[in-house]
């Protein structure tokens, strides 16, 4: 994700008890070695480009030189580490090789010339190193951590008298998730079973030290995407301290004021970043909601519960005088990349919908009097969405001053229940046959609106949907699920070029939550 | 020096107890820490580029995102290692700094946009890196060496959040050149002296783990300027010692038949490159002449005789039926970079020059059988060389089938001493007035023909002649001495890229050799 706002007068606030719960739940990672599974070439394929078979297996490449290169398949998507030795060839290397690396998650970022990048994030994301090799034979291994299924070597240069032959090559992966605590999954619909199979490889690369979002881009700990994957990790993975370990680093870390900012980072010390956004502060609640129902664990629920309640707190003093949530010219609240998305009623349903979590870890404490002060605030704010956003002739919920009509909005009403299920299910039915609007942007925001379909039993709908939209990125080609995906619009990209997008995305990872929460049983 | 011949069934010939030798006598590095200068900018003069002080002294960069450079100016050549440190300035970093530097031995070398070099020599020797810096702030060391007066560092990318500042960049210079060792200059002569602390400086900077060529490029041990370094050496570093291992190293190292190579690599074992040149072969036995000379080392002496005894036996085996060293299509002899230049004739003349320090060792061993045996040979390849090659109504010494007439065969047949020094004289007289055929390419070509001039006392001419070419080079701001240059064509390189020329090249080091032994007393 790249957001650039940033809160003024910017201050960490730590708690040191916290953070050390924190890094004492800190995961040690596990390697596995993974062998090329053949060499590749990328060719044309339409408008994108496809990995063609050279070869199965590899052990070493015939002897390249200037503007050689060999591209390796690893079969499947991959995060670690690599590894190779270059051995020369001819006369003793008179000269350094001059190497050039470019990992993909997908063909077209092998392809695709990068010199020229000019997108909105950095192009220090681009998996393309330069390298020197002074001294021959050598074991080369990168120092670098990359997300990938191909390498491409290019020797730029050796000289006229010795050429290089890559042999070894060697990742070794690295992940905190473990494939034995995963159940089998009993479904004999093979579409279900491709989609699970992609998810967990999903999953299984973006769980490493933290949840991260993407393994090669943002590589940050995002609470939003935090919140689906610990749903997701509840139904395969279980690696619930991982989740508990996250919870108590968004809890240590904390902006101004308590609040839970949108994103952490590790290193070089754990910090939370700049960025605060209305509803990912409010997703604490979520998460610290939804760990307690998976784990039952109220030490954790009663230590945590006052960082919840203070989200919700400095959320609802943003209440305007009629009790919506106020509307920004900013970039003040995610709910989906889409062009133009006015986000004032998706967060209205979300301060609704987490207030409601609220009151849920409340009861669970015996805190009645917050209970009793969030159910009053969640008839007050469901109230005032019903006399301020609806709008009873359209059937739809209206947003901002320009009084948007969005996929958003609606799924994000029905998730926070302030109409009962008869007419959440008209108004997703409405929602879908009419197609009004702001569509849904990202497989973040398909998320949420399969999570709608299902809770409100319109299950055959979610499935095709489900299979409609991540079977497409399959039926694309994917190994595991892309941050952003438009069926109808298959090359976009967000940032000004397609080779920063993230392929392997954490948000995007919840069909196996689907999948074994409502049709594995 | 960029030579492509390579000898067929190349085979290298070890004597250990040589190598070991050798090993032992491996110097330690001086290490020392050189601040920048200041801060340059790097401006277009004429058809060159020229650096323009923007700062004096430099402890930190402003912050720079992408595109933004800094460049500074470490007041001199120098050959090391580089170490700064870049600490983020905004939000916290939320990509990698991705950062490209450039290393340069003169301006031209940052100005260049290297991106489509196509020359002959290894487009690795440029020195250009570009590094990702994952976390923030950091310590940045570079594991390779440079050698550079300039270096630019470029921010390529950071993100639209944050800046980085750059600071504490060291440079830890290194050589196994003692300063303190070198007699102090007598001379009053301001432009002697420039030209001597040039030298100096050059000479330092070759000298590492051996003698090398040049410290940017090739970075190897060959003979040919190994000649000239020692010679210098002994009347300025007189790190003898590092002279006689470099000895031992060429013969502990041998081609098939025991052949002297052209060059050795020190990396990653010590082994003999197998580019075989006729004069190059010979030259050892003129390096241990002058060793010789220089240190009355008799042990030495006795121990690698039978290896210069092998070159000229070598050589001699490849005289035609009348007497004259074979001619041949390949790079088989050096002598000097020229289009066209035929080495015949310079070939048959460094055969007799060094025949004729062959007898001088041969009587110190008391070899007579040996000494006598190469007066003989010495006797018959001078008449062989008056009588096929010598013009007398050209008044020229001719080389090839083509009968061509050039400098350097005039060159080193002076210095060869088959005419009497009369007669010497007038040749060279002859040559600077006519000035025939093809010229003097480099700086290892005017060595020689500047030491013609002073043996025959020519020594004005010599002087004139010197402070002309070098001094010429200095004008033109130069620290140290080239390893090409063309006072006609200032822009050459024989590489396709003046980017990949040596601007410190050990050849080019003579004038404190020719001022401290011949101008100073």
């Amino acid at each position: 994700m790249a957001i650039t706002n940033r809160i003024e007068n910017f201050r960490m606030e730590v708690n040191e008890a916290f953070l050390a719960k924190a890094e004492a739940l800190a995961p040690s990672l596990i390697e596995t070695a993974v062998p090329p599974a053949g060499a590749v070439e990328i060719v044309p394929a339409g408008q994108d480009y496809a990995a063609r078979e050279v070869c199965r297996g590899f052990s070493r490449s015939r002897p390249l030189g200037r503007g050689d290169s060999v591209c390796l398949d690893f079969g499947d998507h991959r995060v670690g580490y690599i590894s190779f030795t270059l051995a020369p060839v001819g006369s003793p290397p008179d000269a350094p090789a001059y190497l050039r690396l470019k990992f993909g998650e997908i063909p077209y970022e092998i392809a695709a010339d990068l010199s020229h990048y000019q997108g909105e994030v950095s192009r220090s994301w681009l998996q393309e190193e330069f390298i020197h090799v002074d001294v021959l034979p050598a074991q080369v291994r990168l120092p670098r951590r990359y997300a990938f299924r191909y390498l491409e070597i290019t020797v730029l240069d050796t000289s006229p008298k010795y050429q290089v032959v890559v042999g070894d090559v060697a990742c070794t992966a690295v992940t905190s998730a473990d494939r034995s605590a995963v159940p089998p999954l009993k479904t004999a619909d093979p579409e279900l079973a491709a989609l699970d199979r992609a998810s967990l490889k999903t999953m299984e690369d973006c769980m490493q030290s933290v949840f991260e979002d993407g393994p090669k881009r943002d590589r940050r700990l995002w609470i939003a995407d935090l919140r689906l994957q610990a749903l997701t990790n509840y139904v395969t993975f279980r690696n619930n301290d991982l989740v508990k370990r996250c919870l108590y680093l968004f809890a240590a870390l904390t902006q101004n004021g308590g609040r839970v900012g949108a994103c952490l980072f590790m290193e070089p010390r754990p910090q939370v970043d700049d960025t605060a956004l209305f509803d990912y502060s409010l997703f604490f609640v979520s998460c610290l909601h939804d760990y307690y129902e998976a784990t039952g664990d109220k030490e954790t629920l009663a230590e945590l519960y006052p960082t919840a309640k203070r989200q919700l707190e400095l959320a609802l003093a943003e209440l305007d005088g009629r009790g919506i949530v106020s509307d920004r010219d900013s970039w003040w609240c995610f709910l989906d990349w889409g062009d133009g998305l006015n986000k004032q009623a998706g967060a209205q349903a979300i301060l609704i919908y987490t207030l409601k979590q609220g009151v849920k870890l409340a009861r669970r404490l015996g805190a009645e009097a917050d209970a009793t002060r969030y159910e009053a605030e969640i008839q007050s704010a469901s109230q005032a969405a019903l006399e301020q956003l609806w709008d009873s002739g359209k059937g739809f919920f209206l947003s901002g001053a320009g009084r948007q009509v969005s996929w958003a909005s609606q799924v994000w009403f029905v998730l926070a229940g302030v109409f009962p299920q008869e007419e959440n299910i008209r108004l997703l039915e409405r929602l879908m046959e009419q197609n009004p609007g702001v569509p849904l942007a990202t497989p973040y925001a398909y998320h949420y609106f399969i999570q709608a379909l299902m809770e409100n039993g319109l299950t055959e709908q979610a499935v095709a949907a489900m299979k409609g939209y991540w079977g497409e990125m399959l039926r694309e080609g994917a190994d595991t699920f892309w941050e952003l995906f438009d069926p109808n619009d298959r090359y976009a990209s967000p940032y000004g070029s397609r080779a920063v997008n993230s392929f392997c995305h954490a948000w995007s990872s919840t069909p196996s939550y689907f999948i074994r929460n409502y049709l594995d049983g």
